[in-house]
C-alpha cells in the first residue's frame, strides 16, 4: 500500500495524460481538483489489486463527455462524489474502495478526490490502461462485468441512472444524456466484487501514472534527456517530430473529433503527419500510411516541454514528439481488439502491435 | 369506487383520445393492452380522488416520446410495468394507487395494464385533464409535486432513473434518452402522497374519458345525433368542418411536429383552418387568425364515424369536424398558462377561453 501525496498527484497528472493519448481530460483542472481534496484529508491509500478482498466491492468514478467542455465548464469534483452516492444508494451498499476507468489527466486523479470524500482508498488499476472515447470500451466488457448500474451526476444537480441491457446501450444512452447535460458529465459505473475485478482490470495503471510523470520530473532535475525518460517509462517509440499545422475539430456526437496535421523537422523533414482522434488520438498515419493505432497509444508531446498536450489543447505551431506506446495485451486479445481495434472505428486496417511496426513490420 | 369492466375500456380509448386533442397515443393500441389486463384479471377498481388516503403513495404511468413511432412499435404493456417496479424498487416502497398523467388513448389505458399487474386501483384523475407533450406540463408542476425521480423503460429491456433538480430538466433530459431508446419508452414519475395529489390532480378526467365514449356509442345505438352527444359530453364547441387537404408531420426533437390544412365544407365554404401540432394540437387558425389555442382542447373528429383522428393517422381526403372544449380552470391561471400557454408555444397571442370566443369574443 502507498499514501499518495502532492507530489505523487504531481507526476500523476502529468504521466496519466500521456497515457490518456490525448483524451481522459487535462492534467492542470486533474491535479487542482486532487490538490483540494489531500489538503483537507491528508494522503490517499493506494491500494495494489492484489491487497483487495475478493468480496470487497469496487466503485470506478470517472468523467464523460467532450474534454472540450470541461477545459470551460471547470468542476467543483462534487459532481464525481454525487454521482458515486446515487450509485451506492441504488446499490443500497457502500463501495470498499474506487479506482479510474481510465488513464488521463482528469480521470485518473477523479478518484483519489472521490476516495477522500467517502474515506476509501484508491485501487491501482483502470479498465484500459489508457484512455478510450466510449463507455463499453473497458475490459471490464470482456470479463462479463456490467456497465450498469451506472449513476450520473451533472453539476447543476442532476442526477440519472442507468440500468441498461449491455454496455454499448450504457454508451448510447449515457451518451445523449451527456451532451444535454452540457457536454460532460460525472460517472460511477462497473460496480464489481474484489474477485472480478482483479482477473477484469489492467493492473497498476496508477502507480504507472505517477512512474511516468515522475521519471521526466527528476530528468529534468538532473539535466538529463527527458525524451529518453518518457521513452524508457512508457516502453514508447519515437515515430514523428515535427511541428503542428493544422488542426481541426468539432464536438460531434458528444465527442471532440478531429485531426491534426503534423509537418516533419529534422529527421522527418518532407513528410507529413496526420493524427486523427474522437477524444483519443485514434491512428497516425505518414504521407496516407497508417503506422499506429488503437489500441496502441498515440501520444503528442511538447518538444519544448515533454508535456502531453490533450486533444482541446492542440493548436497551430506547436513543435511536438509523436510516441507511441505498446497498449495491455488484453486489448490484443480477438475479444480486445473487437472492442478497440481500428475497424471498430471505422479503418479498414489489420492491428499491428507497435513493437513490430518498429522493428521494421 | 366503480369497477372498469371491458365496455368501459372501449368507451375509455374513444373518449380519452378525444380529450387528447390529437396526443395521447393510438385508442386501438390502447385498448388492446388494456383488454389483455382486464381478460387475465378480471375489472380493475376505479376510485374517487375523495376515497384515497393521505399517505397513500400514487405513482402515475405513461408512454412518453412520439406517437408517430408507437403504431409502428406496439407496446406489449412490460415496459410500462418495467418502468413502475423500476420507481418502486428505487423508492424502496411499494404504491398504493397508480393514475394516467393524460388522457389519451394510450395513455388513458396504461394505468389499467400497471393496475392489473401490481393488484393496485387506478384513481379517477390525471395530471392534465387532456394531453399535452411535455412532462412539466402538469397540474402536479404548479403545487410544486416533483416529476423525479422518475423511471424509463423501453421494450428492449433498458432502464433509466432521473433525480433532477426540476421538472423542466426532467422533460429535457428524459426527451433526449426516449429518442435514443427509438422514439417511444415507459415512464413512471410525480409519485405523490394522497393529500397532495387530491390538490395538485385533476380529478376525473378518467370517468369523464369513459362519459364521453359511452355518450358517443349509445347516441349510435340510439341513431341520435352523436356530434350533438360529442359536444353535450365535451362542453365542446364546434369550430370547423371541411376536409382534409394537406398534412406536414415530421419527427423533430422527439415529437410529430406539423400541421393539418383544412378545406371549409358547408357552413365554413371558402375558408381555410390550419391546426398546428406538437403531439397534441396546439392552436387552430382561420385564414390566419387563431379561433383556439392552447390550453383549450382542439379536437379533430372524423365526420363520418365521430371518432377522435390521432396526429399520426391524420391524412388527405378525411372529412373532418373541429371542436374546442374548455379546459380545467387550473391551467387558465397565471402559473397554469405560463406553463402551458399559447406564449410557451411560440405564439405570440393572448389566450383567451374558448367559451368566450363562441360567444363572439
Amino acid at each position: 500500500m502507498l499514501r499518495v501525496k502532492r507530489q505523487d498527484i504531481e507526476d500523476l497528472a502529468v504521466g496519466a495524460a500521456i497515457l490518456g493519448t490525448g483524451g481522459g481530460g487535462d492534467p492542470y483542472i486533474g491535479k487542482l481538483m486532487a490538490h483540494q481534496v489531500i489538503e483537507r484529508k491528508g494522503p490517499i491509500e493506494l491500494l495494489d489489486p492484489a491487497e483487495i478482498d475478493d468480496e470487497a466491492l469496487v466503485i470506478p468514478s470517472a468523467a464523460m463527455g467532450t474534454p472540450t467542455v470541461l477545459i470551460e465548464k471547470v468542476p467543483s469534483g462534487d459532481e464525481a462524489i454525487k454521482a458515486f452516492e446515487l450509485l451506492q444508494k441504488y446499490l443500497n451498499k457502500k463501495a470498499t474502495c474506487t479506482c479510474p476507468i481510465e488513464a488521463g489527466g482528469v480521470n485518473s486523479t477523479i478518484p483519489f478526490v472521490v476516495a477522500g470524500a467517502m474515506n476509501i482508498p484508491v485501487v491501482d488499476a483502470d479498465g484500459m490502461g489508457r484512455a478510450f472515447p466510449e463507455l463499453q470500451m473497458v475490459s471490464f466488457t470482456i470479463y462479463g462485468v456490467k456497465a450498469s448500474p451506472m449513476a450520473m451526476a451533472d453539476e447543476k444537480g442532476n442526477g440519472v441512472l442507468f440500468e441498461t441491457i449491455d454496455n454499448l446501450w450504457t454508451e448510447k444512452i449515457a451518451r445523449v444524456t451527456t451532451i444535454k447535460m452540457g457536454g460532460t458529465a460525472w460517472i460511477a459505473l462497473y460496480a464489481c466484487n474484489g474477485n472480478k475485478f482483479k482477473e477484469s482490470s489492467i493492473c497498476r495503471t496508477v502507480s504507472k501514472g505517477i512512474e511516468i510523470g515522475r521519471s521526466l520530473r527528476e530528468a529534468k532535475a538532473r539535466g538529463v534527456n527527458q525524451l529518453d525518460a518518457l521513452l524508457d517509462s512508457t516502453s514508447g517509440h519515437l515515430i514523428f517530430r515535427g511541428k503542428i499545422v493544422g488542426v481541426e475539430r468539432a464536438n460531434i456526437g458528444g465527442f471532440a473529433r478531429g485531426e491534426a496535421t503534423i509537418q516533419g523537422l529534422d529527421d522527418y523533414k518532407g513528410q507529413t503527419m496526420t493524427i486523427r482522434f474522437q477524444n483519443e488520438n485514434l491512428v497516425a498515419e505518414v504521407d496516407g500510411r497508417i503506422i499506429a493505432s488503437v489500441p496502441d497509444l498515440i501520444c503528442i508531446i511538447d518538444s519544448e516541454t515533454i508535456k502531453p498536450i490533450t486533444t482541446e489543447r492542440l493548436r497551430y505551431g506547436y513543435r511536438v514528439l509523436v510516441v507511441a506506446c505498446p497498449c495491455s495485451e488484453k486489448w490484443r486479445s480477438s475479444e480486445g481488439l473487437k472492442l478497440v481495434g481500428p475497424k471498430y472505428f471505422g479503418y479498414d486496417i489489420e492491428y499491428q502491435p507497435i513493437e513490430k511496426i518498429a522493428r521494421g513490420g
